[in-house]
């Protein structure tokens, strides 16, 4: 029914929610990049503005008549009845929510991430307290909208990882745990690998050029895309052909600014892989955030992080940094990135700890959406779970209750589970990858990445959101989501890395 | 009436037009600054949708009813009124054009633009004839939708400099042509200034570094604005506390930056200077853009370019190039800065030939508009209109018809003769600020400008639209539009300082 007009009416309408959203994302990105700071009040109305358009343009009856329409053809190509159910869940999810609440929630975020860029720095948990108390009320209000899941937690899970539950996750977390702790534990223990060299002096203007440059190796296209500065690195799409990735970069930190780019990297690489046929429909992206966050880790971390990475690009970073890497041999280079250390802060976390780290949020979240724990006890609440989990407990609130932007620029919620269940798909798919092309390790040592991101686009990006996230990985990896791969991987790498016995 | 129920719907519906106002202008500053190039096409769709809802709004048949209703009161301050007249003039310019055409007009002009962007570099005026072609069609199009202006250019000037005439620019045109033209002559004949070390190598970064720092001494406030690059400088206002500038830097061309940035200063000391309660509605912007342009010309020429002003900053300069400026003296650079010479590029012209520029375009647009001349002998009839008023020929389009982004990013007809007008009024203040505070010539030489830029943001800046152009101007100078300051200016100015006689 390509060339039906109720499809045509529909595609047309998809392409107005699809191009709010890019100004939206505009909006956004500009707030962060570049926005001077009196304007931040009037950004946040702009937002909540182009906000309630969308909402209204999302929530149109005669929009919901269409699809009624569409949905009741038996002429429907399978990809149509994909399209149209996402559709539906969208268009259920934005009917319950009426047009004053969307505006206010989005207005009160953009308030709020206002003031955490100001309360973070200055160490000012108090501050955010009433901040965070809207939002959790603004967050059960939202999930109350949906009385079909009985915990609030089913429902920001769902939002975010179609198909997922509570229940599944609190299993998957559980598992992880238990084989994360001893390992932690045994390599923690050994010797730890030299580091004093990612501290030492870098150019920022260096390192950003010689990340940016291993992002085009990938296969990041910046005739589609562009990298700016931000305090929190991200994401976004401004338009079907405009990907943007922004990073961080610290001048004493070698790692910060080069991980950060190949983390957004893997994000963009998904976002730029959909097929050009879907973008502008409700197909066109990500399928989940757990799949999405797959490709920032395995571009990161399996990739980034891998031996063979550093056969690549060693050479790349001793011509660029002379002196700072005169006395670093590659393999010192290669455990320094891979160095394990129970931290802090969640984004400067090693794969092995950092799960716990999400473990964490997770834990809190829960306890707050189920009103055993309040906002004013939040920051207690965190140091505390620090101790259990991680055996620390941070010196101020800037990096503890005030770490992440998540809780301030958006609701509590769904917010961090997608980045473990990530971590757990990206070694699926790689493993799935090297299963077809057994050469990738070897091209990855020689700063060769096509038949890897050729795979990856193939099987994981082009589809966008084409399949539910269990029947993407069911087709790209021939099983379920499983903790398997992740816990071969961790164990075969950090095992040889500190000569730790593993099971 | 300030508490009533339709001043405060009225309220409302200006403040939503001001927001989708700030968000089409972030959407043309990114277009402009940093959007990917393969995001053109999508970034012309969004900026045609986000028209097309400001289009909406501005036509709302509920807001004209409201509109109605105000203006029948008897309890309306005059400012009341004047706000209901701006906002009437700007609902009947709305209602006339239907939102396809605004739509379609928005769309050909980002296509254009984006062509252009091309074909300048270029030199292919071929390519933008079908585009301009178009641009003229439906510039004359809109024109037709006020027919109570018999002549299209009284409707495009109106339109920029409301209560002015083609009749009025011609007579004022005319004049200056008259005055200019010895005075070019007599100045060109005498021996040229020592301008050879404006084009030696000056590193872009601290020419920017140097250039912001003055903007900042002469009031522009960065925490409600910033600056970036572009190929064509401009201001633009993306929010009542989001006043951004842009400006070009050329290595070996110490002007381009430094002038490019107080000129478009000028402009945003202008919107920055508008009274805070008339943002966001009617009255809240510039009144004409020859008022506007008085202020970018009043800040680039007769501050920028003075002996006073470089009394101040030859020592910063100096500092900033010591190498490049190690054999030129104070007076030299204000000679240099202030060289007379017949040359093809309108904003690298100098004060005295600059509107034999403008002379130029005002001419061919009257003949584009009336039909004498058609698109595609445009860039011909360029070359003789150059030879007959400036004794020049381009050798190329480049520099010939390409050359302004106006006629490629916008309509045909208006876009100039504000340029000169601006340029007539920036003398006409400047005398006014001079007359009430005679010590500002000594201020700028200690680079000093409160005195003066408070003086024209109490009497030109901060009434905003609150007066007609007319009205504002005999209010700040005690007298009507008068070419006589500016020809004063002019004749003292170059006189003096290539020793030439005048009358």
């Amino acid at each position: 029914m390509t060339t039906d007009p109720t499809w045509a009416a529909l595609s047309e309408h998809w392409q107005t929610l699809s191009d709010l959203g890019g100004v939206n994302s505009l909006l956004g990105w500009d707030q962060s990049t570049f926005l001077p700071p009196a304007a931040a009040p009037g950004r946040a109305r702009q937002m909540a503005l182009v906000s309630r358009l969308q909402h209204e343009r999302a929530t149109d009856a005669g929009y919901g008549r269409l699809l009624d329409e569409a949905q009741a053809r038996r002429d429907l190509s399978p990809q149509q009845e994909r399209t149209l159910a996402v559709a539906r869940r969208e268009f259920e999810e934005a009917t319950r929510f009426p047009g004053e609440f969307v505006a206010a929630f989005t207005q009160h975020v953009g308030e709020s991430y206002s003031a955490w860029t100001q309360a973070r720095p200055e160490n000012d948990f108090a501050r955010m307290v009433p901040y965070l108390d809207k939002t959790l009320e603004l967050s059960l209000q939202a999930a109350a909208y949906f009385p079909e899941f009985s915990d609030p937690m089913d429902y920001f899970i769902d939002q975010s990882d179609e198909g997922m539950t509570a229940e599944v996750v609190d299993g998957v977390f559980r598992d992880l745990r238990a084989a994360l702790v001893p390992l932690v534990e045994a390599v923690t223990a050994a010797p730890a690998p030299r580091t004093d060299f990612l501290a030492r002096a870098y150019p920022a203007e260096v390192q950003l050029r010689v990340g940016q440059e291993i992002a085009l190796d990938y296969g990041y296209d910046v005739s589609r895309g562009r990298q700016d500065l931000t305090p929190h690195p991200f994401m976004t799409r401004l338009g079907a052909q405009d990907v943007r990735i922004t990073t961080r970069v610290k001048e004493h930190d070698l790692s910060e600014a080069l991980y950060s780019t190949l983390h957004e990297t893997g994000h963009a690489l998904y976002e730029q892989g959909v097929a050009g046929e879907l973008l502008d429909t409700p197909l066109g992206g990500g399928v989940s955030s757990g799949v999405h966050e797959s490709q920032s880790r395995l571009w990161e971390n399996l990739v980034g992080r891998s031996r063979a990475f550093w056969s690549a690009y060693f050479g790349k970073f001793k011509g660029a940094f002379p002196q700072q890497l005169s006395d670093v041999s590659e393999d010192e280079m290669y455990r320094a990135v891979n160095a394990v250390s129970r931290s802090l802060i969640r984004t400067d976390a090693d794969e092995l700890t950092y799960n716990l780290h999400v473990i964490t949020r997770y834990g809190l979240e829960r306890e707050l959406l189920s009103g055993r724990l309040a906002v004013r006890d939040l920051a207690e609440a965190w140091h505390a779970a620090y101790q259990t989990n991680l055996g620390l407990r941070a010196p101020d609130d800037t990096d503890g209750a005030l770490q992440d932007v998540h809780w301030f620029g958006g609701g509590i919620g769904g917010a961090f589970q997608g980045y473990t269940l990530g971590n757990v798909l990206s070694a699926q798919f790689f493993e799935a990858a090297q299963r077809a092309n057994p050469g990738v390790q070897a091209d990855i040592a020689r700063g060769e990445f096509g038949a890897l991101h050729g795979w990856l686009r193939e099987n994981v990006y082009a589809p966008g959101r084409r399949f539910t996230p269990a029947e993407l990985i069911q087709r790209a990896t021939g099983g379920p989501l499983s903790v398997e791969p992740y816990l071969r991987y961790l164990r075969g790498k950090y095992g040889e890395l500190y000569g730790v016995p593993v099971n």
